[in-house]
């Protein structure tokens, strides 16, 4: 069966706006990145937003709880701001056992050169198709249980909370 | 413990010589992939040998044998070019066990733009650090056995041997 | 003799701050383009600030006519944000005779991946060794005399003013 | 009046074949540059040809020249290999005058990361629209006269040749 990838935005689908010089949404870089990984894991996209994480409300945390808990796959990779990727771990945890849920993020929109996005999808995707049923954060080439993660908000990177 | 990454060559490392138009190796690019991907997991780095896949001979599989299995890492991951990985992935798995041995590479070289090597990458460490112990191919998002894997030579997809 | 090129900022020069999500300025590409262009033409680079154009002050384009006047070489080229430059070139033009001074930068910044910098850099280089003394904008493949040349805010393209 | 711009081939547009791992010609990449230098210059591009410059007979040569002798524009900018450029050069000075002719190139592919053929492009547009009728080669951020002007073989840089 397909891994399911939730798009929910972040800094890995932020463009820059060359008439006012700030960054927005336009659309998910997910398929160009999938086509230069000669990705073949057959995959199935679905944006279910596109906001940065820090503007993510309850309202949407559930948005993304139904459509995981709704979909037929059991393998789920969700793209997602950073800053609160941790939160967001954390309530798919409560709400859905049973399926393997890997989320990732960027730190440099994968628009601009020197993004880590390739590497993190590349990682996410592995991790969803070995790691048993759980929720997971995949970054700096890691992985951590929901209930242990934190991103470290003075370095960028991500490490236990325990 | 660090996980151990020994460097072969491959079309990975190849580098454009301008003054000839030909492909070359100078040294490998590892280094800057996992600064790229904001890498925290504690690897090693060893450069075995710089070379074609098509020109890797007994001696040099032997010389990689050697060194996986006197490494005191049992996570291992191999840069390889892309033609006889499975090969080699064939003469590891008769000569190692209990070692989690994951061969990557690219179809591209990392020096130019659109290459696979970041997702490669990002998706060999995940893998190496999920999977049981055995000797794998990880390409193309998937992860193969060494017992069933090749390289299909018209599209330069992996896909399965059996 | 060298050909004189001064920084003062722009979008050319920004960088994304992964922390925060901002851009900022940390110090001039300008010598990595011109490696990458193999350039071979003499200069001598001088970073005169690192601002945002729509913050220079009067201050500020006083201290870069003094810098313009008070250097040996007699082409220069100034690399300068876009929403002031025709301004900036305006203040040069009225203050400054017998050199060949040429402003240019970019709607994305160089170390992002679709920068037109290099492009621009390029154009500008050969445009102060080709163009009679005066000051020009040089944008979009194009050149503009001081006095005839604004940025459409709209399109954020330079097009003649008369 | 546009530009006219003949592409003939060389490094410039050469890329990389992933299954055999050797350098071909599909396309120029001329309109993509142009796109990323945000280039508004009319310019009309034809692809003559699309060949190693080492490869380039008397007749290919001639139908440039015919190509540059019946084209409606007098300024025209010509990508072609380094390595015979400059040979190039003096067959259309011999037969072409009162046209502004620039020849170009790069050291490195245009797909490829790193690039001269960016700041290359932009320095030939810059330089057609304002030096005199003639014939000239472009790189290194210089311009030659067609008979001043030899690519060194043992750095890859244009030099003057008296």
């Amino acid at each position: 069966m397909a891994i399911r990838i939730f798009i929910t935005g972040g800094t890995f689908d932020k463009e820059y706006n060359e008439l006012n010089g700030e960054l927005f949404f336009k659309d998910t870089h997910m398929h160009d990145l999938l086509e230069m990984g000669r990705n073949k894991v057959p995959v199935a996209i679905t944006t279910l937003m596109l906001i940065d994480s820090l503007e993510m409300t309850d309202k949407d945390r559930e948005w993304i709880v139904h459509q995981c808990r709704q979909c037929a796959e059991n393998k789920i990779v969700i793209t997602h701001g950073t800053d609160t990727m941790a939160e967001t771990a954390g309530v798919l945890a409560k709400n859905i056992k049973n399926k393997t849920i890997v989320l990732t993020g960027a730190m440099i929109p994968i628009k601009f050169g020197s993004s880590d996005g390739l590497f993190n999808i590349g990682g996410a995707l592995a991790f969803v198709q070995s790691l048993q049923p759980g929720v997971y954060v995949a970054m700096n080439g890691r992985y951590f249980n929901w209930d242990n993660v934190r991103k470290n908000k003075d370095t960028g990177i991500f490490e236990e909370s325990k």
